[in-house]
């Protein structure tokens, strides 16, 4: 999406690679929204370490982040022996897959290249096939993202009040985004339209990325704190709920997102609001057969018990020289203690539909529309 | 309520009046919970200094708070002439009543002072008269705390969980609290339970204030993301709701409190988890027909788009000869702003009862009940 640097507007991916340079350039996520920079990883350890510090987060992002580094690790390989390249190809693989090792997203995003790579009868071919699989992987979330907007966009209507909830937006793909799709769909059409981000605590995604996503897209917006929208909803101020996924569960129509994703839609039903939620078909599973079952991770009571943020009223820099130094206060109490799970599930009869980049669906028909979706591919 | 210095466990109140100096003694609110102090106020203007800068808050609190204040500016006067008695006392109710002028609950107190002086023949007599009323009027809403407690601990079961939001406890009253009456009644009785504090973003008074005050009455608890208390409750992990109140409509029902009270009694009316009020007698307004018509302040986006707290990992502090100093961070995007509603109503069909002084009612049976409730006292 475009960015405004030194007054110039720009498109930029959150994930490139540079051919000429071997390199994977990614957008600097830890320091957004105060800071803008893009960094430059030159070898597959560099790419790997960005993964794991977090430079790089959001499904799609890792994943296309992951496929490059897997096709940059492969180009670097020097000689004609296929042995020793399909060697060096497993350390590359492991080196990435171990940067993120919960993740699914990089895996699946490494098998395709790999897949892609075993026709190849030599070193060059295999590097070639590895680099076109990896840029075909980043184009296909951007697709997929697109397709979502196209889908989206007639939800959204002049003078609409949008709320939305942590950051599905182009910063957690390759471009675009799911939740944000459409959005900036809706904008390219001239609708005029305002939306509201939940500041969502305890890691505030909404207040810092989807924020800063909509400032520099030009779009109307305000962050809220999480307690506010029931407020907003009874008074009429919000008209249509759009929300990411982290894993949606194909044959039940649960939908697994940020803590506090499952309020939103409570109240929305209590007061006839369309609550949506926009997904790539990679965050579909096919697998798990009750909610119930969803692992809820448990984060760290630090992130709850304070805060991060930058000290006094920064100004929000381009590609400064500094780093902008972000500080952790603590908030609560200091003998307190806190409980702090991630996620939550909400159920198919809160969700008025789900947003895939082959068309909307309620989520009951998401088991009937599989092969559809994707499944089994 | 009890609080632990250097070791020692000594009991205290929000407000106390030390007659031998004439001096009012408050809570310093603004340093919790990183700080305990008592500030000693010698005049009146000092003491309406301590109501404007939120040294003490909360209704009750700041309540005896004025009802003191305007005792000890009376004490204060010399001389025998009535007339030039009286005239001082009218500038020091208004000095009071101009510190926080939106506030009802000074003005009603100093008005029970004031109505109480009348009778006294000398100015002597008045003084003594009008520090009994103001001692009275801090006695009685201890009293009405201790009944909130004597009526809402059969709430609280053995093994319960609790889920409390914002701070409604001693801090806001003189002594006990109206939310966490129930609690501590409970506590003496020797149950067993657990208590969530919401952290209440965007002013954190959960995560400050009430995790402080249940860390010193040693009560097992822990701070929650405003967000989270929708995942516990479908987890089975939250049995009750205890609130307090700003202001309840005596003739609807209406429940008007910290922003995001709402959307907890939305979440408890799903789950089939009682949801309970908390409240003394002199927050029930006689007078509103209509909940959409109370007044719902907008307080500065700055609270939404950072927060406050202490650098590090500060340790607890007991009377420190240096003040702890709390450091604002910006946390949202720095070219976003924010909408910050600070309250919201709940209506009566979401509400399980209303815990008075005079015992627990339906919020519908307020107002036939209102004769027992104080009303046209």
């Amino acid at each position: 999406m475009n960015v405004t640097v030194h007054g110039r507007t720009r498109h930029y991916r959150t994930v490139t690679f540079d051919r000429a340079h071997n390199a994977v350039l990614l957008v600097e996520q830890r320091l957004l929204p105060h800071e803008f920079k893009i960094v430059v990883m030159r070898n597959f350890r560099e790419t790997a370490a960005a993964i794991r510090d977090m430079i790089v987060r959001g499904a799609g992002a890792i994943g296309a982040t992951a496929a490059y580094g897997l096709a940059q690790g492969a180009l670097a390989c020097r000689g004609n022996d296929l042995g020793k390249f399909s060697r060096q190809v497993e350390i590359i693989y492991q080196t990435l897959k171990a940067a993120r090792p919960t993740a699914i997203d990089p895996v699946n995003a490494m098998e395709t290249v790999r897949a892609a790579m075993r026709p190849g009868k030599t070193v060059e071919e295999r590097q070639a096939l590895a680099l076109a699989a990896a840029e075909e992987f980043a184009e296909e979330d951007v697709r997929h993202c697109e397709a979502i907007g196209r889908h989206g966009v007639r939800l959204i209507r002049n003078g609409m009040k949008v709320l939305t909830h942590c950051n599905a937006g182009w910063l957690a793909f390759v471009d675009i985004g799911s939740a944000t799709a459409p959005m900036y769909a809706a904008q390219a059409q001239g609708k005029k339209f305002h939306v509201f981000c939940d500041e969502t605590r305890p890691r505030s995604q909404g207040a810092t990325l989807t924020a800063w996503e909509l400032a520099q897209q030009k779009i109307s917006h305000q962050v809220i704190a999480d307690n506010a929208a029931g407020h907003l909803m009874q008074r009429g101020e919000i008209d249509l709920v759009i929300v990411g996924s982290d894993r949606t569960l194909g044959r039940t129509g649960e939908v697994t997102n940020k803590i506090g994703t499952y309020t939103k839609a409570v109240l929305a039903k209590r007061h006839g609001i369309p609550f949506y939620v926009a997904i790539p078909l990679s965050t579909i599973d096919w697998k798990l057969k009750c909610g119930f079952d969803i692992p809820i991770e448990e984060r760290h009571e630090s992130e709850v018990l304070g805060a991060w943020g930058v000290l006094g009223s920064s100004k929000f820099k381009v590609r400064g020289s500094k780093l902008v130094k972000r500080t952790y206060i603590r908030v609560a109490n200091p003998t307190s203690g806190a409980r702090n799970p991630g996620f939550d599930v909400t159920p198919p009869e809160l969700i008025t539909g789900i947003i895939t980049p082959a068309g909307i669906f309620k989520p009951k028909e998401l088991w009937s529309q599989r092969h559809e979706l994707g499944f089994g591919r």
